[in-house]
This record gives structure tokens, sequence and C-alpha cells, in this order.
């Protein structure tokens, strides 16, 4: 497997290196719902991981492989989401100093996610151009190292963990649903299951209102996305020029759901599975309800990527 | 411990009988809240049991220590929550018959859940008096075999097996809180617990809105709830006539708490643990949340017993 940016090797010494810094998020086994898809169909909770996301996994595993000089003058990250608090996390935990580049509309809840590591934010507009150019800005004066969100080969390394724990926790695993946005955790997932066992399969699970890696795979050719009104705002992301193409020689292919699909996988996760999902994270949910007829009989693991949902407008109910 | 109704060796035995049958539910890390709190707060998360709760386990228990002809003529149980849809569950698992006598005023949530088991309640009048009343008449007329939601020592031994699971999850646990209704749960886990490890600390948590079991403590006797005005529905119950002596010899405390508390520990519970919590399952969290400045620097493993909350008023937030 050493022709992708990332082989198991890596991921299994990624695995070493946080293994006391995340949780080993457990497997929720959903009985009664398997039984209505006619499949086991089981949940890698990573809502459950400390700050509610993968994307710790991703973010200390590049913090601790730092060697030289390198982050001697902080790292940075551009991010409006799980990475940004990951990052402000994992460094602050290894006094390293952290620039998070947030959109100006970036909601509350993950400013503050960000704020609770001792990090302010520096905002900028909210479009990709102008997050990257921010963010050159800041390092062509700090000299600080950039860490990115999924195209890097020690982040999508550590994301990679999460297949290697599926693997050890459902050893019957036939196939594995990932959300995919930049495509971070779909490509470390694809190199440590798919070189574990070449048979089990590996699906990317995409909102149809931002197909853009249902489209590069179509046309051989990373595809932007065209719209962005979608639910699942982890999902918005263009696939990344390294994740690209391990997803593309591994990948079993792309499931598409639409947004009602997404909405009620979000709150059928809080009235089947008794956990959070953000819409991003319940995308896989989605797909196992929508394409339940091609699972027939499996054992299937969704990952449920992150927790962080914006609960401003619920009002629980009391009985 | 032979003096209990209940001793390790039958929660061991227990814990083989069910294992295949019930989710080794995860214990849940909490690292920030843990800062704020100044103690290392685990949840042992019960919630994400098969079926939402942790009743599952003491019906299991029960259904499968029947001997004789006992369970011949069926099994009977009056509850408005989750005992009732555990012994339907656990029952028709077994092909015996269940018959569940539920006031009518229950929950059309937890009618559901009954029914989605292929059992049918019978209705009654929402009074304690109506619900032991109807089931003797049925009783009288059918021989069903009662299986009482917490005053019965299988049921008790069954439930204590979530005190065991947590001894050999977290082995430095200084303190384990658990919510007390009828006290099934709370007895079952101070055997376990306490015959494991003599120095641990339990902890009954309970609405100060239906506070009879501190009262029963306080006074040495069971007392009745004189309220029933609390959102923890679970734990409106007065303590059993089984159950009380033994929590009475072993707990170390009842910690109250108020109706605010639950409420926003139930809302905690969503935004920090990513998780669903009813409010009974809740108020472990509002007691660590109230009591923090007692267990400064320990380990704490708070019980969530169950995650079967009425979302109808919930319309969860889109970004």
């Amino acid at each position: 497997m050493n022709r992708y940016a990332v082989n198991l090797d890596q991921i299994q010494e990624a695995h070493s290196r946080i293994s006391r810094k995340i949780s080993h998020t457990p497997v929720v086994e959903l009985d009664q719902l398997s039984k209505k898809l006619n499949f086991d169909l089981r949940l890698k909770a990573e809502n459950l991981q400390r700050g509610g996301s993968f994307k710790l996994r991703g973010a200390t595993n590049a913090i601790l492989s730092l060697t030289g000089s390198l982050g001697s003058q902080g790292v940075i990250a551009h991010s409006s989401g799980n990475h940004a608090a990951a990052l402000a996390s994992a460094a602050t935990a290894n006094d390293i100093k952290a620039t998070i580049v947030m959109p100006r509309d970036t909601s509350e809840r993950k400013i503050n996610a960000v704020m609770a590591y001792g990090v302010s934010p520096v905002f900028c507009e909210p479009s990709s151009r102008a997050r990257e150019q921010a963010t050159q800005e800041i390092i062509d004066q700090t000299h600080a190292h950039l860490i990115h969100a999924y195209d890097d080969p020690d982040v999508i390394a550590g994301q990679g963990t999460v297949g290697l724990e599926i693997l050890e926790q459902v050893k019957d695993a036939d196939s594995i649903l990932a959300p995919i946005g930049g495509g971070g955790l779909l490509a470390g997932i694809l190199v440590a299951a798919k070189t574990l066992n070449p048979k089990i399969r590996v699906w990317g699970c995409e909102p149809t209102n931002a197909d853009d890696a249902f489209r590069s795979l179509e046309t051989g050719a990373i595809q932007n996305p065209t719209r962005y009104d979608t639910v699942a705002d982890g999902l918005r992301t263009a696939v990344g020029k390294i994740t690209f193409p391990i997803i593309q020689s591994l990948v079993d292919g792309i499931l598409l759901v639409d947004e009602e699909e997404i909405i009620q996988a979000t709150r059928q996760m809080v009235l089947e599975a008794r956990m959070v999902a953000e819409p991003s994270g319940a995308v896989t949910l989605a797909a196992a309800n929508r394409y339940a007829n091609q699972f027939h009989g499996q054992t299937v693991v969704a990952v449920v990527s992150g927790g962080n949902l914006d609960m401003s407008h619920c009002k629980l109910g009391h009985s």
C-alpha cells in the first residue's frame, strides 16, 4: 500500500501515539432498528469522542508528530467546525500556540468550543478563498505551521484509527459507512480497513446537495461543490488532493442522501440510538435507511462522526 | 453478605446468564466537564442499553431464572415505564406470554415501546392501588407469574450487574452515583460494589420533589412519596420492602436535586455528553453538579439509567 500518502503502519503508529489522549469510542448495537432494516447495524460512536468528534484523532496525531522546529512558531488551521476545536485542544495540551481562522458566520457553539481551550479565533469573510488568504497572511507573518483539516498525511493517519478500532470491535463487519467531506476520515478508514481485510466494503456517504465526491469519482477528477444548502455543514467541503487518490482507488462507492433523510436520521439517532449526532454525523444512518436492501443480512458499521448539534431551537419535552 | 436478599454470587451468576442478551454498556469520559467540576466524572451509559434502559438486565435475569412450571402461564407486571418494555422484550424473546398493566395516562412512547414486542398493554386507572388491583385480578384468572419492577431478588441481581461492570471498567472508581426510585438498581449496585470493594462510596440520587427514600432513611422506615410533581417520572415510586434493608445498611447517603437542576442536567447531557438521558437518568449528573465539592479529586461514575426521553416538543436546530 505504499502507493498512497498513508499506509497501515502509519495508522497503527498513530494509534499508539494518540491512544492515551483520545477515547476508544464504543460501538453501539441497535437491535430493534436492525430487525426493521434486515441487517445488523452498529454505530461507531465518534460523537462520544472527547470534544464530540473524530477530529481529535487527526489533530492529536499531527501535533504529536511535529519534529525539529516545526510547531515552535505555533500551528494554524482554518476551519468553521470540529477541526478548529480539536486542533485548539491538541495544541494547548502540548503547550503549542494555536491560531484558528474562522469565518465570521461560524455558529456560537463552534466558536465557544475553540475558546474553551483558551484560543481566540481570528475571523475572516465566509468564503474558502478568504479563509485561505487570511491563513496565508498569518503564516507569512508568524511562520506558524499549517495543519490542514484533511489534506495532511498525519491527520489522515489519525482519522484512520477509527477504522482500526472498528475492525477490532466488530470482527465480522461486512461493510463500513463513513461520511465524506474533505475525505480525511474516509481515506484513513479505507487504508486501515482494506489493508487488514481486503474483502470488507467501505462506502462514503454524502448529501445529494453537496455531491462533489460523487461527481469527482464519476468524472475521475476533483469537482467543487456547486451548492452548499445542506444541513450537514461538515460535508460542504471539496475532496482533497491527497485524500482523493486514496478514495478513488479503494472506495466501493458513494451513497447520496437527501436533506429530509438526513434530518430524519438525526432525529432517529435521538429516539432510537439515544445519542446526539450532528447532521454530518447522521448521514451514515440516513444511508443505512435508504440503501437497506443492498446490505441485507450483513453486519454494517456506520460511523457517527460527531455530536456537536446546534440545540438552540430544542426545548426538551417533560412528562 | 448473606443477610441480604441478594448476594454477590447471585449477581455474578446473573451476569453470566444475561451476558449475551444485554449490551455491556460503555463508560463515557467527560474531560471538559471534569475539569470544571474538579473531579473525574464518567458516565455509565445504560441509556445505550438495548431498549434504552438498565431494566432489561433485571427483567432478563428474572425470565431466565424461572424454574419448573413458573412462567408456563405467562408473566405479568404493572409499570408505566421502562420495566414494562423490558419485560415484554425479555419474555417475548423466550416465548413466554407477557401481560403488562399500564395506567391510562402512560405516554405514547412508552406504550409503543411495549407494543413493539407484540404485547398489547392492559390499561387501568392511574393510581398505585388501581395498578396493583388490576394486576391481582389478572393473576387470579390466569395464574400468570408476577415479576415486580424492583422488589424481586432476581430483578435486583440483574440490575446489580451494572455495578459489576463499573468495577471492571473503572478500576479506580471512588464513588458511584445511582438514581433511586423503587431501589432495585441502587440495591443491586450496592451489593456488587461494596462486596468487591468495601471502600467504594455509593450514593442514591433522588428528586427533592419525590424524596421518599431520603425520608425513609432518616426515619428508619419506608415512607411513601407525598407528591409526584417531578420530571423524573421513573423515580416517583416508594422504595421497596426488599430493596430498603439493603439500601439502609449499605448506602453512603441520598443526594437530593431540584427540578431545575434535573432539567439543566438533561440538557447538559445532550450538549456536553452528546447522549440522550431521560430526566430520571440525568438526576445523577444533576447531583454531580450540585454536590461537586464533596467529590473533589475523586473518580466518580454516574449511572445514566435510561434514555427514553419524550422528544415530542423538540425541534432539532439546523445550522
